[in-house]
């Protein structure tokens, strides 16, 4: 078996979420999570198996995300416009200013805001991660694609890769940031939960800690969630979390798994952390597994310091595919158009060999 | 008395932090909280005795906000110069991206962040409110300058101004927002409580409700705090609070009353509010005044859509210093520079009348 075996579920409407750019300390910069990211990915898996995804209800979703949340995010970019913002600052994206932190809040009671200007902060962590009018049908056509390729593994295929766009991995219950907006591995787990799987694993291997993953399981003993990142204590996104002594909490302790790598990483300690989260989820009676694939972890990356090369997600293929469990490989980040297809091309070589 | 009989204390520390612009929706604005403000209020009125602001420690300002917070806020400026953001993305001031809500947090227990760009949202709670070398000596200054018109009041002066920039009342015990960092009016509170008032009472004309106020007595009975403002459920600044059913909690359930106004209210019902306000500072047993003076709420001001006149301002002047408690007068906002002195001078004058 070989990487144009596994098949490749994907939709035309992922690519409709454009992101112009981005917010970053007050700065206007491009945007990296590009709609050119799912075409070098498509190019790159050229002879796989497509498959279309076929539109899901909204059952899963709303299993693994606050509706109000998805409620927002449906209307967020007719409110914006209706708001006048493109009018009133030049500014067509949705972009939070103002955020319910406890710095803010300071124990009293809030009432909800009432102006979209004054309402997205309550929702959206960052300010980075811009809402446009094409970023609900992209978000939402991934979960049909996460959720396609489910259906394509519970009918008989081994591995199936969902080609995701936006990614998933730090939007949380009721949260989006970090380029993400709807948890599309999350939702996958979810549903081999509901195809019968008792035990899910999630094994991450983007270059950032998904925190909003690990989030939405932190209690929960059925959906594991295991990740190789860089060190947020070397400063790096997601900031607050991803860090080793995070385990999970209540049913869910110990069902938590962070190893975080240092800046400058590359293939050797990092195909051993992926091992080692191959182990784990090999002794803790999973029978399905959903891959967070990010393939920014590749030294040609920009958002990331480590320097792993297409043998080293090949490797992790291999340790992770070697499991022998049905998987949902979901791809996250990676963002260095030319080599992008490539990597997530050698990580499928490996998951099928 | 007159107004130019009132002490005017200042200091041009104050004109220390400039901030160039904002960063609103991810839009960058021209800043609105300019050092001008300092000048056009002095100009407007020369003649009253100026009184330089006198050094204070740091006790009364401990007392009032969380000591990390001061921390933060003195070093903020040095540690953005070093982690190289003007070399990086071209942004010279400290303006946060990433928020500690809890649609990040979601009950699990974060890490400090360790890069500045990272920790700033801890901090601070919206994108407007921007840090350059300036700000900390500015603030630090402004606090001294309303700290002096408590020493200038306890020496027996019945009214004190205090020409405080930047202004404070949106900044909370542990966060800054809002244009304001340290909360000069609650500090100021704090040193008549030292000075021995048992009941200090805050009232509030500014544009906007003081969120920071509010929160710092929030469940304090010994110093009261009522505002008139524009209605935060008309979808102002600060969004979530200032409603009328903001009332205090545990001691100081009571203790706190918000007159919320429509949009496009003018003299008639807003000097009402004052005098209810007025009124229920009489009825509280409090010795002492502080009023919150933003001027903003007139109609020429860009930042709110009230429209008092200098005669209200006159008016709501003549109403609290009716009161004829000691009262320390602080400046809050108010953004129009044309007239910005003109409205401190008409209230000034019929506070002293």
């Amino acid at each position: 078996m070989t990487a144009s075996s596994i098949p490749v579920v994907w939709s035309p409407d992922t690519r409709f979420h454009d992101p112009k750019h981005e917010i970053w300390v007050g700065a206007t910069t491009p945007a990296v999570e590009v709609a050119e990211r799912v075409d070098t990915i498509l190019a790159a898996l050229a002879g796989s198996p497509l498959r279309d995804a076929r539109a899901h209800g909204d059952e899963l979703l709303a299993a693994v995300h606050d509706p109000e949340l998805l409620a927002f995010l449906e209307g967020a970019a007719e409110a914006w416009t209706a708001g006048g913002y493109a009018e009133l600052v030049g500014q067509d994206r949705v972009v939070p200013y103002f955020f319910p932190t406890e710095a803010l809040l300071q124990g009293m009671p809030p009432t909800p805001a009432v102006a979209t200007h004054g309402r997205v902060g309550r929702w959206c962590y960052d300010t980075m991660t811009l809402v446009g009018p094409g970023t609900w049908p992209a978000a939402r056509a991934a979960v049909d694609v996460a959720l396609t390729a489910v259906d394509v593994v519970a009918a008989g295929e081994r591995t199936a890769y969902a080609l995701c766009r936006p990614p998933g991995h730090h939007a949380t219950r009721s949260g989006y940031g970090g380029s993400c907006y709807l948890n599309n591995a999350a939702v996958a787990a979810e549903g081999l939960r509901r195809a019968g799987h008792e035990r899910v694993a999630i094994v991450d291997v983007d270059a950032h800690h998904g925190n909003g993953t690990q989030a939405i399981f932190w209690q929960r003993p059925d959906v594991r969630y295991g990740s190789v990142h860089v060190d947020p204590a070397a400063g790096w996104f997601p900031h607050l979390f991803g860090h080793a002594h995070e385990t999970g909490a209540g049913a869910g302790e110990g069902a938590n798994l962070n190893l975080p790598l240092a800046e400058g990483t590359g293939d050797g300690p990092w195909v051993e952390a992926v091992e080692r989260l191959a182990s784990w989820v090999s002794g803790s009676g999973a029978s399905a597994l959903v891959v967070s694939l990010g393939v920014d972890a590749a030294a040609d990356d920009p958002e990331s310091p480590l320097l792993v090369t297409a043998e080293g997600y090949r490797s992790a293929g291999a340790l992770l595919g070697g499991l022998g469990l049905p998987a949902v490989v979901v791809q996250e980040g990676g963002y260095h158009l030319p080599s992008l297809g490539g990597l997530v091309a050698a990580y499928l070589e490996g998951h099928g060999s």
